[in-house]
C-alpha cells in the first residue's frame, strides 16, 4: 500500500462532504428499486487508462506523474498489479478490465510474452483472492505492436491472422483462470485505411472464421463467458468493420455468430458513429445483445475518441434508463474505458476522475429509477402509441391485416388526429427529475 | 415541344467542344468493355428535382424559373408531363423516377388522390409509348404531408399505417401499370426525433410488418420489380432507422426479408452517415445487395443533403468502379437525386447540370474501365493477399484450421515480413488514369 | 385575449407544482446577487418562431396549429400582433424580437410593404402603451425573398444592395418608432455558394460600406440602439462572412467598425461553428464585444441549425456564468431564437417550451451566481495563474521584459514546477453545485 | 549518400512513364505563364515527417524502417542531416524546414539542447553549402515536451513562458544562420483544454507579448525572415487560439502585429476549422495576409489531421489558383506537411509520396494558368458584378451613396433581374480543363 499513500479509502460521505475524496452520490449500499447500488452499477477500472498510459498525444510525450514509473519490464508489471489492487481497494470498485499487453510485456517473441503473462496471472490471481474486485473482461490487444500495422485477423498476412489467433487463445485461456466474466473484442485494427488496396470480402470472411474459431475454442475449454463485440466507427483506421451496434449485428447475422456474442457498447464510440449514446443501448436492448458498458464520454466537437471520464449528468441517467429497462447488465459492468486528461497528471486524479464517474452514474442510476418509478416515460409511450392496441392498430401489432385491409380502412378515414410529441415538456421534465435527484437531503 | 425552346436535342460533341449544350464526354454509343456507355450507364432524371422543386430552402422561398408555373392543379401536372418527355428526349436519358406526389397533386381524400394520380398514369403512359425513356423506379412520399409528422410505417398512429400502405399499394400498382423496373423505399419519416418518446421496437416491427406486407402484395398482382431500401441517416428526423447499408442489412436480416430487397444507394446519404460512396457501394456489393444508385454529392463541410449534381470525378470513377466489379446494377440504375442550386434558377441550368453530371459519369466509366483492364488494383490486391493462397493462410481460407494449430504457427514464427501499402503510390497512379482518360482525343 | 384560451398566465410555483403551466424554477422576483431574476434575465420571444412559423422543413409542410391561422394578409398579420401580446402578458417576459417580414407581408413593391410595416408598427406601439414587454432588438429579412438569391448587402446586384439598404432604413426608423433596444444584423444570404462565382474582396467591402452607412443613418436620425452582428458559420449559404465571433471581430477591426457594434450570439451558431457556446461568449466578452445572445440549442450530431429551446442546464449554467461576468448584458437580453418541434404542434407546447427554456436559464443563473459567490472557479484560476503576480511573471505581464531576459531565466531554471489542471475534479465540482442548485427548498 | 541505395535522382519523365520514380507531371524547367515550375512550386520538404517521425499513433507503435534508425542520439541527428540532403538532391527540391527538436535532440537543459543545435545548425550549414536547397523556414517546437503540457506562450507557469521565449530566441537566431526565407509560429499547445480553468484573457494578451518581443528581438539581430501564424482549429488542444485565418487576424489586430506578420496555410486544418483549403487561402489574399502554405490534405470523414501527401487536383487546381492570382508566394512555398500513412512504412514510400505531391502541384498549377489565361473564371466575375461599375452601382463602391439616395433608387426599382449563378455549368468546365490538361502530349 505505497503506491497512493495520500489517498485513504473512499467513502461515501454525502453531497455535503468537502472531503475531495469523498463520494458525494455514491452510496453502494444505498437501495434502488430493491437492489444496492454496488449491485447495478457493476464499475469496472480500466487497466490501461490507469496503471499504463502516460498521457502522451499525437503531439505530445507522457506527462502522468506515477510512482510505479521508477520500475521496468517485469518489476513495472508487477509494480502495476501491486498499485492496481491498492487503488482497487481504495476506490471500493468491483471489477476491473485489461489488454494482455497492459499486465504484462511483450517477450521477443511469442512463447516469451505468455510466460509474462503467466507470471502476471498468477499474481493476480492471488491479490484476487483477497480481494472483492473481480475481472469484468479481459481482451487481447491486437493494434498496437507493428505486426499489425495492416489489421489482425483482418490482414492480408497470413501469419499475423495465426499470430492474433494465438494471442486471443491465451487471452480466452487467462480469462478462463482468472475468472473473467466477459471476453471482449475489440478490432482495432479491423478496417481499412482505403478501399484501393483493401479485399473488404476476404477480410469480413476471415473475421467470421476467426470469430468462430475463438467461440469454439471457448466452448472447448470450458470457459463460459460471454462473448462481445466493441463497435467503433473509425480510429485509428479510416473505417472499422465495426462500425456500429447495427453494423455488427449485420455482420453477426450473416456469418451465424448472432447468438454467440452481444455488444460491449462505448459512449465515445457511439457519438464518433453519428448516435447518441442511448440509441447504441437502446438499439442493443431491443435487439437482446445489450452485453456490456464502457462508461466514458467525448466531446462533440472533436473527431477522434477522447475517452473522458462521464460526467454528463444527461448522457449517465438516459444510459442508466435503458440498463434499467434492460433488466440490468448481466454479467456485464460499467467499465471506466476513460482517461484523465493530459493535463490531470498526478495520481490523485486518479482518485478524482474515478470518484467523477462514479458519482455520475449514481446520479444518473437515482434519476433514471425515479422516472421509471413514476411511469414518465412510460406514459408518454402508453398514450402515444394507444392506437396500436385496438382496432387495425391491433389487427397491426397481431398480423391480421395486408394491403386491401389497410387500403379500406384508409380510404374512408375522414381526418387522422394527432397528437403533439411535447419534446420540450419531456425535456423540462427531465430537468426536474434531475434537480430533484438530491433536494432534501 | 415548348418548355425549354432554347435547347436542342444535346449530342455528344467531344471535349473539344464549346458548346455548352454538348456532351464532352458521354458518347452513348461509345463502346466500354463490350457494352455501349448508355447500356452501362442507365441514367434516370429524377422528377421531383427537375419539375417539381422550387429552390426553396429554410431561409428562402422558391427561385426557379419555369415554364411551366403558369398552370395550376392538375394543369400543372399535365404541363409537367410535357416538359419532362421533352427534356428527356433532349437529354436522350433512358430513364426516370418519380415519387406519387412529384406527378400529381393530392386530392381532398385519398380516393380522390387515387384519381389524380390515375390520370396522370394514364397520361405518362402514352407518353412512354413515344419515348425510349422508361421508368426506372417511382415511390410515395410518405413524408410531407402533416399526417406523416409522427412517421408513416413507424408512426404511433394505426390509421397513419394504414393510410401509408394504401399509399404504397398504389404506388405498386403504379409500377405494375408502367412497367417500373424498380420500387423504392425512402423512409424519410421512418426515424425519431427524440428517444424519449419513442417505442423504437414497435416501430421496427411495424416496418418490418408492412415491408413484408408489400413484399406479398407485389407478389400478389405480379409485380416482378426489384425492391429497394434507400438508406439515410438523419434529416428530416434526428435519427433514421435506415442509418446506411449496414444497418439497412441488419434489419433486412432481422424481419426475414433479406432476400425481397437490394439497396438504393445515395452517395450524400453516405457521407452524411460518415462513409464514402464508394464505401457503400462496396459493402453492398460484397454482400450482394447492391441495386440502384442515386448518382449525387454532397459538401464534406456541410452536415445536411445537398443533394448537387455529381462533378467530382474521383467519385464517379471510384462509384463506377465498384458498378463494373458488379458486374453492372442489373435493373438499376444512376438516378441524378440531385437539384440545381438555388442561385441556377433558370430553365438551362437543369441541362446544364444534367450534362454535367452525364460527363462526370462517363469519365468515370472510363478511367474504371481502364482500371480493370490493365488489373491495376486487382494487381495490388493479388500481390497483397497472395499469402492466403497457401499454406496456414489457404487452410484459413478453407476452414481446415483452429486455434490450436494456428498457435502452434505463430509460436514458430520468427520475423513476420510486411509489404508497404503503398497508398500514396496508389493514389498517383489514379490521378494518371483520371488524366489520361481524354489524352490523345 | 382569444388565442391561447386554455392557457392562464403563468406564474412560479416551484418544483414541486405539478400545473404543466407554471414556472418550476424562475420566479421572477427572486433576488440574485443583489438583483431580480426578471432584471437579469432579460428574455425575449422571437416573433418568427413564434408566431410565423408553420413547422415545416426541407421534407415537410407545415403542422402548425394556429388559431390565428384563419386570417390572411393584413388581418393575418394584426391578429398576430395580438396573439403575442396575449403571450407576451401569459409569460410576463420584457421582451419581444422580430424581423420586418414577421410583422407585415411584403407589398407588391418597395411603398406597398413600407405601407404595411407603418399600419402594424402603429398597431404595435399601441399595444406596448399597455403591456411591459418592450422591443429588445428588430432587424430586417433580407434572405427569403428571392431577390437576395445572390446575397443583400453582398449581392453582385447593386439593385439588390440598393433594396437591402432601403430596408435596413426602414428597419431603424421602426427600431428608434418602437424603442428598440438594439438593432441586429444576420446576414442570412451574406456569403457564398461557392467561390468559383464569388468575388470576396468586393462583397466584403460593400459589406463594410453598407454597415458604415447604417452606422451613419442611426445617427442622423438619433436612433441610439446598440448594433449587433449575429454570426453564423453556413446555411443557408455554404460559408457565411461572419462565420464566428472571431470572424466578425477581424472584419470590424478592418472596415473601421469595431467601436459601433458588438455581437448577438447564438448558442447553435456557435456549435456549427466548432465552438462551444460559452466559448464564443468568453471570447466575445474577454474582447468587450459581448451584446446580446439568442438562447437556444443545436443538437451536436445534426449539421444544421435546428434553434431548439434551451434545456441543456450545463449549457445555460457556463452562459449564464459568462454573462455574469460580463456583468450581464447591458441592453442586450436572452432572445428565445428556438423554434417548438415540428411534432410539437399545439399552441401549449409554444408555452410548454418557453417555460423549458425560461427555468432552464433560472437554473443556470442560480447555479452560476453561487459558482461565482464560492469563488470556484475563480479560486481555480487565481491558483493556477499566480506565477505571473510576482517576479518573472509579474515582469512579463508588465511588459519589462525581453527575449534577452526571458533567456537568461530559462538557462538558470532547473525543474519547472506543474500543478495538475484538474479537469475531472471541476466537472464533478459543477455537478455538485447543480444538484444542490434546489436542493432543501 | 547510402540512405536511400535503391532510388536515383528523379527526373521528369512525362505521364506516359512507367517508371513509379520519375515525375509524371512535375517538369521543372517548364514555362507555366512566364516562370519555370520551380519557380513558382517552392516545394519543401518536412524535416519532422520525413526524417523524423516513426509511424506510430495513438494505438500503434512505430512502423517506418528507416537506414538512420540504427543510430542515436547525437549520431542519429547527424544521419538525419545526411539522409536529409540525399533525399533533397534526389528530389530536386528547392527548400525544406523544421523544428528545432527535428534536427537535434534535447539535452538536459537549455543550455545543452543548444549547444546540440549549434552543432547541428553548423553540420547543416555545410551542406548547404553544396546544395541547392535552402531553408524555407524553421520554428520552435513548443509542444511535444510535458514542460509545455499547459501551454508555452499561454502558459499558467511563468516560467515555461520564459522557456518558451528561449527557443523562440534560438530559433530566429538559427533561421538567421541558415538564411531561412520565414519564421513560423504554430502554437501547438497555445489553446485550451477547458474554459473552466483558463484565464483566456491574460493567455491571449500573453502571446501578444511574446509575439511582439519575437518581432523586436528578429529586428535587433537583423533577422528579416517573414513572420508567420499557421492557424489550427484545434488539436492537440481541444480549441486552439489560431482557430483559422480569420481569427489569427482579429488577433493580429487586437495586439498590433498585423503588419508584422502573415499565414502559413495548412489545407487540413483549413478543413478540420469547417473551411475548404481554397477559402482559407482567398480569405488571406483578399486580406494580403498569404505568406506560405502546408500543402497536404485531410480526409473529410475523419475528426483528426491526417496530414496525407496532396493527391486530390481539386484541391491543388484551387490552391494554385489562389496562389496564382497572389502573384506567387513571394518568400513563401509549399511545404510538404504530409506523412506517408503508417501502412506505408518503407523508404521507398517517402518518394512516391514526394513525388505524388508534387506531380499533383504541377497539375494543379497548369490547370490553374489555363483557367486563369482563358479568363474562365475572371469572366464570369466580370460578367455578375457588372452592376457595380455603373451608375447606383458605381456610387456603392466609390462611396457616394448613403440610405437615402439607396432608398429612392429602391422605390422606384420595378423588377429585380438576376442571372443564374451557373454553379453546375461552371464546375463541368472545371473537370474539362482538369482532363484537358495533359491531353494530346
Amino acid at each position: 500500500m505505497a503506491y497512493f499513500e495520500n489517498i485513504d479509502k473512499i467513502n461515501y460521505e454525502g453531497s455535503k462532504s468537502t472531503n475531495p475524496f469523498a463520494f458525494k452520490f455514491y452510496n453502494p449500499k444505498e437501495q434502488i428499486g430493491g437492489k444496492t447500488m454496488e449491485e447495478i452499477l457493476r464499475f469496472g477500472v480500466a487497466y490501461w487508462h490507469t496503471f499504463t498510459m502516460d498521457g502522451s498525444d499525437p503531439f505530445g510525450s507522457g506527462t502522468m506523474v506515477r510512482t510505479w514509473d521508477k520500475y521496468i519490464g517485469m518489476d513495472l508489471a508487477k509494480a502495476r498489479v501491486e498499485a492496481a489492487f491498492e487503488l482497487f481497494e481504495k476506490l471500493d470498485v468491483p471489477f476491473f478490465c485489461f489488454h494482455d499487453v497492459d499486465i504484462a510485456p511483450e517477450g521477443s517473441n511469442l512463447r516469451e510474452t505468455n510466460q509474462n503473462l503467466d507470471t502476471i496471472v498468477s499474481m493476480i490471481k492471488e491479490y484476487m483472492k483477497d480481494s472483492k474486485t473481480k475481472l469484468l473482461w479481459n481482451t487481447a490487444n491486437n493494434f498496437t505492436h507493428p505486426r499489425f500495422v495492416h489489421g489482425a485477423a483482418t490482414s492480408n498476412n497470413a501469419d499475423v491472422f495465426a499470430y492474433a489467433a494465438a494471442k486471443i487463445k491465451k487471452g480466452l485461456e487467462i480469462g478462463k483462470e482468472l475468472g473473467a466474466e466477459n471476453y471482449v473484442f475489440w478490432g482495432g485494427r479491423e478496417g481499412y485505411e482505403t478501399l484501393l488496396n483493401t479485399d473488404m470480402k476476404l477480410e469480413l470472411d476471415n473475421l467470421g472464421r476467426f470469430l468462430n474459431m475463438a467461440v469454439d475454442y471457448a466452448k472447448e475449454i470450458g470457459f463460459d463467458a460471454q462473448f462481445l463485440i466493441e463497435p467503433k466507427p473509425k480510429e485509428p483506421t479510416t473505417h472499422q468493420y465495426d462500425f456500429d451496434v447495427a453494423t455488427g449485428l449485420a455482420f453477426l447475422h450473416s456469418y451465424g455468430l448472432k447468438d454467440h456474442f452481444k455488444f460491449n457498447i462505448e459512449a465515445n464510440h457511439a457519438t464518433l458513429a453519428g448516435h447518441t449514446f442511448e440509441h447504441e443501448l437502446h438499439y442493443a436492448r431491443v435487439n437482446n445483445m445489450l452485453g456490456s458498458v464502457d462508461a466514458n464520454q467525448g466531446d462533440p466537437l472533436l473527431g477522434w475518441d477522447t475517452d473522458e471520464f462521464p460526467t454528463d449528468l444527461y448522457s449517465t441517467t438516459l444510459a442508466m434508463y435503458e440498463i434499467l429497462k434492460n433488466g440490468g447488465l448481466g454479467r456485464g459492468g460499467l467499465n471506466f474505458d476513460a482517461k484523465v486528461r493530459r493535463g490531470s497528471f498526478e495520481p490523485e486524479d486518479l482518485f478524482h476522475a474515478h470518484i467523477a464517474g462514479m458519482d455520475s452514474f449514481a446520479v444518473g442510476l437515482k434519476v433514471a429509477q425515479k422516472l421509471i418509478d413514476d411511469k414518465v416515460l412510460d406514459g408518454v409511450m402508453e398514450n402515444r402509441y394507444k392506437s396500436f392496441t385496438e382496432g387495425i392498430g391491433l389487427d397491426i401489432v397481431e398480423g391480421k391485416t395486408n394491403f386491401h385491409k389497410l387500403e379500406e380502412h384508409a380510404l374512408v378515414l375522414n381526418e387522422i388526429k394527432h397528437q403533439s410529441g411535447r419534446l420540450e415538456k419531456i425535456k423540462a421534465t427531465i430537468n426536474q427529475y434531475l434537480l430533484q435527484a438530491y433536494a432534501g437531503e
